[in-house]
């Protein structure tokens, strides 16, 4: 058993690290902090949670997280970073599902998040937490940034074309689309369901912070610049993305059904759809899946792929633990076994 | 005033028209059909309609229908190909909200539409219902192929950008979402609640009929062929389509917000939005708008466009009763001015 | 032509009032506040008005909503009733779309609305805006208060069965729903829509501030006093309250379908449903009809009314616009033809 | 590890076993039978289990069938009764999940299912399978009845005041709310999403089928008649149901709270919420539990019950689990773990 701590657990992401690691069967729930809520039976809060957690929220303290073997970090962007080197220094595992060690420049971090970085120097040290690329380097970190949902999804959905480098980087389009729970459960106008209910747009179109993310992930992979056009829009339901990409493919007649299913044949989380499927969101909600399908619709040298997860599990708090279970050699699917709610 | 007729009246395009036609101040309605429900009250079928639609469905009646100075056509792809050349010889003006006169080349059409076309001579007179190109030619004509919901929204979307050829024509991509009411009011398993409600997916990646519809009137447009990938998608929600565009632009620093605002600026029924802006659906649900926006994200040469109609309205009866309006020379307006739904 | 301005413009009740009042022809929009966000223009918080409505927020001035001849209230419960007596000596008429003057007695609207009134002096002219009993009080009013939204609905399934004393009044059950629009357009985590989207529940079953309002419509028909359990619940949509009533028949055998179709035989916006329908909320969204249906089941001597009505229409917007052509004059059902948008 | 056969696989309530037992660590999955589907894959009908259920369809064949050590009617009303017989003489146990044995008295049943029973000599034997009443029969049952969606709910809901005598048994309502997946997975119209979703209405006004279901239940627990009045409706979603239930309590000043909370404390799936609280369908999404409140509103007199459960959990799969781990005395809530889908 291993004693887990969760800083920051009001949100979605908190309360699905809970909904997971509860049935966890090596992990002991030791602490779970927000200063807002502190004192609150985190049950009274999350009634879903009744009878399984009975912890209760605490204020986050530096000395019982030490104590903890790892903590999770799903707070907003900017409070990792102040806490990690404490926590590092006690050593004390760390996976951050905020953005604060995602991006491997401190400049482009600064940037987009508009905020000076705190800990530039663990950039560098801070594993990406995509197994189906990191895998091995994630067995060994201590300081875990867990990939957004978009990132996710559009990654795993590139990944392949790129890494035989099919397709044109300078022409890549990511069209997304996310459940309302990836804005979080915070107060606003904006996503009232009498906003966004029953009604579809595009947001960030001029710029999204997942955009330079992605486009390091594909660069990595590339070994080379590339143009990633990415759009996210905002769909009326609650749980769930998907994304649609488009790449202009090289040269005619490679086998993309083949290429995606022996590039993700041995990886326990991606499911690539046979020839001409179109997964839906459904079929992965709740669990920790991602579905892809690949195709170059009539012939005329564009692959387009589909890419669907659950934004709070492999989009968060299932890849979350898929690292946990990989920095514990723990088996890498234990607690990630639920089949989706479907319908 | 004019007489009116609806053939097929118990679908969704039909419940529109027939909504729209109640208020309209020069139209009787005087014959509205359906094979399955003839007897039944329409207000019947439709209690939304009770006590403002007083008459019932009854059987085609070629002899009644006749009588009519307009008749539209709601009825599935195929019908109005077999009825159009009596009603057309009886001097009855038709609109088509179906395909039959939509595709020019009665081959392409047979192969999408996997029948073979009962009146290919008809297809050149035809006029293609969209206002915002053909408005001339639908004053005069006798017979309107209305356009298909995706089709409006690309078309209006892609059409400054290919009319000042600003575009590379080889690499047109439309990602587009739709409401279920789109897929009409039949049963079906695919198309349940509890199928459709809460997810998200692409379909017909492979090819979509209305691919060829939209391929057509850009490359009209253009003079020349193009390449257009074209990847539907289904909105867990009624009313509403938002179609994203994305274009290569050939030379950079090109005025896109003046290119559209101009072209659009005497369009009763387009609205370009303010720079940065996201048009949501429900911002034209109900309503005979098209709402349009474009950008071009962090200066990396491909133009996004965002265009959103209400599918059953501009994108179905409220353009059909547009081209109504200017076929009978009254106000293109008349009858199409319900501001939309929000929220 | 009056002049109207409106007090509270940027909920979901101010935007509907805009909608309606747009197209209204004996209307001039002359004002609209919001503390908020004055200087903006409506058009942009609600881009369904763009080029329909050129007005800008403003502050309260009660100079210029003096120079109206109606001001509407579609602000927050105890903002009207600070206002109205100034307003009111200047010879302005007054709808207040909120609580402030619906209950009769100070002490219980003390009581519910945790306030002291601002001019109790005023409560006994103030006539309860429910055309359906008091359209003659309302023709010469100059102060309105416009029901809530379940009133409405509650009020018109139970009235015709009150009226003719044919029930229990110990006994009287409300099971009320409403869409999400009721609870207004603020910020809050509890309306998110991942909070509310897909999920069912009752509210405020201790106690909800239109029990008493209810209560009082009630037995002022009735001439006694009554017991009335209403429960809200939350509906996953956006629009419509549907309510199911319940009361224990005095004696058997009465014609109840004959005697809801005789009572609101005359109403322009009461639809009395045939005999086993079940009105959905669909078939009044965005129209200013109630409909009703009754039925005894099993013939168990218990009456069971539906009544379904667009909480910000006939539930607020609508009924207001149907109080101010009562005051003025106009024809009563101007500007509210609009049928409902269905699918 | 017992053998497990399920009869009418493609429906929600097939599914939803699928997905339950296929985490099940006693329960191997023998045979799976659906006359239209029989040679398809499961896992091509049902993405969601693709890696996870590995077995097709077959035709019903009694020959394999009979060599599981329990079979589950995932079917329409009528089928078990005609395959039960013969099953049960090979000494297979049966648990069917439609309505074939639930009620003891076959006259009522054909009234309210409007077919002759095949095999009535089995009713008395049929032991009704809600755990909280009939534990110990069931352990021992060869043929459990599975209670219906509705009946669940209101039966937790209803039982310790019945069970006690608080209440008046003349004058009891339940009005229900369903999400659409209690229609179950069949073409029809009226569950289109563009029918059913943002729109709401009570349905069967006149009288359900699992009226009679219910009446029998708290009769039985009462030990006399009782008149109850059953309204059920239509919710715009997908899971869950919540039942608000009234009774006229027959004496003041009894603690409700502590009479449920006594009366459910060991019972592993209800969950009695603190006074005050209103539970909601998405705190038991896809989890077996029932979780209720009881209050007295504005001391009336008036006992208001709110009880929720999981349509496809508790209201069907899930509770048909719970009796197969009672009747082959596994853990009663294995394979029962998963904590509700929130949000």
């Amino acid at each position: 058993m291993i004693r887990v701590g969760i800083v920051g657990g009001t949100g979605y992401t908190g309360a699905e690290l809970l909904r997971l690691l509860a049935r966890h069967p090596r992990v002991t729930l030791s602490a779970i902090t927000s200063r807002g809520e502190a004192g609150l039976a985190v049950a009274d809060l999350f009634p879903h949670l009744r009878g399984r957690v009975d912890l209760a929220f605490t204020e986050p303290d530096p000395g019982r997280l030490g104590e903890c073997d790892l903590v999770f970090f799903a707070t907003p962007n900017g409070t990792a970073m102040k806490m990690a080197p404490a926590l590092l220094d006690r050593g004390v595992k760390l996976i951050d599902l905020a953005a604060d060690f995602r991006l491997k420049d401190p400049k482009v971090w600064e940037h987009w998040y508009d905020m000076p970085h705190a800990c530039p120097e663990l950039l560098a040290e801070a594993v990406y937490g995509l197994p189906e690329i990191h895998r091995e380097a994630i067995r060994s970190a201590r300081l875990i940034a867990n990939p957004g949902c978009y990132p996710t999804a559009v990654t795993l959905g590139f990944l392949p074309l790129l890494e035989q480098g099919l397709v044109d980087p300078d022409w890549l389009v990511a069209d997304v689309k996310s459940g309302v729970s990836g804005a979080g459960r915070k107060a606003s106008v904006g996503m009232l369901m009498a906003e966004v209910g029953e009604s579809f747009k595009a947001y960030g179109v001029g710029g999204h912070r997942h955009q330079p993310e992605i486009a390091q992930n594909l660069a990595s992979v590339l070994g080379t610049d590339l143009r990633l056009t990415f759009v996210p829009h905002l769909l009326p339901m609650i749980r769930g993305i998907e994304a649609t990409l488009y790449a202009r493919l090289g040269e005619p007649g490679y086998d993309l059904q083949d290429l995606y299913r022996t590039r993700y044949h041995d990886e326990p989380f991606v499911d690539v759809m046979p020839a001409g499927a179109c997964p839906d969101t459904r079929s992965v909600r709740g669990s920790n899946y991602c579905r892809i399908a690949v195709t170059e619709p009539l012939g005329q040298g564009i692959a387009v792929v589909q890419s669907v997860i659950d934004n709070l599990v492999k989009g968060a708090a299932g890849q979350a633990i898929q690292n946990m279970n990989l920095m514990f050699a723990f088996e890498e699917t234990l607690a990630l076994e639920d089949l989706a709610l479907l319908p």
